[in-house]
């Protein structure tokens, strides 16, 4: 009983947006979990995760971070101590009230974030400029109620890690939201092939609590942002609100200086929405689950699936992530299948390909039809597999400088972000002229790109401060 | 200002808790979080979790396990499906009954296990026969509201991974309980270097909702027995619970046979409690974060520092976990600072050990003394790690076998087991017996050596049923 295929994909340019819901769950990378605004994260999702944690844990690993583990409830005191932190997320907390058969005294915060309760831990661990940095890293889940939700991108739970350091200056603090902005930057470029506009944020939309936030915005097919990782320096804030003093080399208490970073699950979204077409996904080739298909062409005539399992055999000992797909269904909607779920590389291997040597290969980048050479099969498909994530890498850099409009003028602005683009333009830096544009238009800035005080501000005409990306978001 | 080291751990025979705890806190694995009853996983107790997490994945991976998440939060209704299993966990569990600036319609259960929330989606999941086995794993999270906490033993809050599978029949989930079982007690045995009673539990002492229950039993130092892993066959209770259905191969619908199987964080404190000695933690070098210090004699002296980091470089290339303290410590801090956390092999390297080309290695296990050359110190080092590795499981071998007691005589049985021994001893199986030995004593049964029925039950006399060991447990 041969599966039929069905390709049930809404198309991308009628309604991005249930293209987008139709690509991550018929790729069953994710499904929706019992309680509303959940998620639940399939292998196939995972597996991508698990690729983003492999890469990031590593990079972290060089610059002396260490891994560590937080409980996940916070005392709703801990909360409050930083206010513009309580002011940022006290609308959207889960509170525990009731466990182990009574009423608690205290009532407890799932964690929207940890800064507090690793500040609190920090507060009791540094005495001396000896045990700075501190260095932290953790893996977890973290519940932010959200009232609108959808998979990967917004959900009342989901995954990331959190970084947090202490530091014995503020440059240091800031060198280290700079140093982790760097290794976001380039995971997203080598790993997922995403080209971002980094900076920093404004004064409007830094981190409730922060001195100073970093973004990297990945602009998807639709022209919307998505803030895919960000980095605070805290400077001395939560230090004070959490008492992490320390006895400098002048053998004076001084408060210690933070930073935090994260990136999340949120990222496999941006993949979606800056890699799938209308077929589907494209996994580029370094964080797909599945980086090459063999699919037996007519896989009763003898020798083929010998061979099928042959060449995955050769493959998987050089490192490759393989998937030889012997079932019964047709290639026809195998191929299908694996196109989309946007594994990178499909070959095929029939009596024929066989006779010659060769496995017929299909690129999910270009849909290429070429044939390589079996007896060097694994450098052949190392060259591939590279040549489609810098193929990927550039189409998504082309799309990004195409969906950038330098304006002077405001309703060009607007105009051409609410039809996909983002704006680069000058502003004066001012935060009510910032919330007067965010107000009237629904359109925020991004990231700065530049200092500039030799322009005018593109709507209220005062000079300008910095030139600066406008967009809309998810 | 060197630091002057203070061994303030409680000599392990007196007080062999408060040894327990001075050790996990003192070696800085753990520190007690905010909230009464949760743990902070510091780094050396952290990457300790890292290594068993690396071990065991690859381990699942092998057979066809694929790694998901899923949600942290569970409707109240579901826990309530499974009779026995809602009777096992209602009484512990945290609630969120507030959420987003408003009260629930449904309260929500923070997960103390997922059974229900996996087996809900594998109802979604699974439709035919062609969809089994479907085997999931999450590392993850989970809440227990615990009145007497111990770090790593018992917190409210712990990390594990939990596996479940879901079969076509009854023999294949049992094969999967089975299998598990043996990746567990190989993992505690090659990694851990810990030997483990391994068996069945008996209907009283297993899972709540599950047909059989498998576990491993580690003994402590002080004779206790911890539970270090358990794997359960839920033959049809959670499936008939969550409506998993399946057509079969002869297209008839049937409910699918599940199973389940988890390690925690526990195992950091079996880990203690097996291997360590008055002077501290010891470290099995396969799981230790640092196996191998390298401490500079006379560092300021030509050469020394240069050495030790060229050392430290030999063998961190060849794959061994180095660390070079060259801090202002004295070398004796240094000396006692590494035995207290139990780093497996320190080299001392000064300027005479630089003149005979060799390092002074001192084994923690059995604090030898030897010089090791330094021409051949990746190969030197291997071997010594190994002889440390498999000398720590013999001991802790030795020590398990000591630790049993074979007996006919109940009120043997209890006074041995009250001073630190487990007992070995023929059992009726009847449910009654057993809850009376427990109600009486505070004994329980830990796992069935082997089914007997050629003797007396050592308490009430009639029949045997099995031979079962019995001990206190943590």
């Amino acid at each position: 009983m041969a599966k039929e295929f069905v390709n049930e994909i809404t198309d991308m340019h009628t309604d991005f947006a249930q293209w987008y819901t139709d690509v991550v769950l018929k790729t069953e990378m994710v499904d929706y979990g019992p309680v509303k605004g959940t998620m639940v994260i399939r292998p196939y999702g995972y597996a991508v995760w698990e690729n983003i944690q492999h890469y990031f844990d590593n990079e972290f690993k060089k610059v002396g971070v260490q891994n560590a583990y937080f409980p996940m409830f916070i005392p709703e005191s801990f909360l409050k101590r930083e206010a513009e932190h309580v002011e940022g997320f006290a609308p959207e907390v889960a509170v525990v009230t009731y466990a182990g058969g009574q009423d608690l005294a205290e009532k407890l915060i799932v964690r929207p974030t940890s800064e507090t309760i690793i500040c609190e831990m920090f507060a009791k661990w540094v005495k001396s400029y000896r045990d700075l940095p501190l260095k932290i890293n953790q893996w977890c889940n973290v519940v932010r109620w959200e009232k609108t939700t959808r998979p990967f991108l917004r959900t009342s739970e989901f995954l990331w890690q959190e970084g947090h350091t202490a530091q014995a200056s503020m440059q240091d603090a800031e060198n280290d939201a700079q140093t982790m902005l760097k290794i976001y930057e380039k995971g997203l470029r080598e790993l997922l092939a995403i080209p971002t506009i980094t900076g920093q944020k404004t004064e409007n939309e830094k981190f409730a609590g922060a001195v100073n936030t970093y973004s990297l915005e990945a602009v998807m097919k639709d022209g919307k942002c998505l803030q895919s990782g960000t980095t605070h320096n805290m400077g001395q804030n939560f230090a004070k609100a959490s008492d992490i003093k320390f006895l400098n080399k002048d053998e004076k208490l001084e408060y210690a200086y933070s930073s935090s970073w994260g990136v999340s699950t949120r990222l496999i979204g941006a993949l979606v929405m800056v890699h799938g077409d209308e077929r589907g996904m494209r996994m580029p080739p370094n964080v797909a689950p599945i980086q090459v298909v063999i699919i037996p062409i007519a896989s009763k005539a003898a020798g083929v699936i010998e061979k099928c399992n042959e060449v995955a055999e050769i493959l998987t000992n050089n490192g490759f992530r393989v998937k030889v797909d012997n079932s019964n269904n047709t290639p026809g909607w195998k191929f299908n299948e694996y196109e989309m779920k946007g594994v990178p590389l499909r070959l095929e291997i029939g009596p024929r390909d066989i006779e010659n040597d060769v496995a017929t290969a299909v690129r999910r980048d270009t849909h290429e039809k070429t044939q390589l050479n079996l007896k060097n099969i694994e450098n052949e498909v190392k060259a591939m597999l590279n040549s489609i994530q810098n193929n990927m890498f550039n189409q998504a850099a082309e799309t990004l400088k195409n969906a950038i409009v330098e304006t002077d003028d405001f309703s060009t602005l607007v105009n051409e972000v609410n039809n996909g683009k983002v704006a680069l333009a000058y502003h004066c830096g001012n935060s009510k002229c910032e919330t007067e544009i965010k107000d009237k238009t629904t359109i925020k800035t991004r990231v700065i790109q530049s200092l500039d005080d030799k322009h005018k501000c593109i709507y209220c005409g005062k000079k300008s401060k910095y030139r600066v990306y406008f967009g809309k978001q998810y």
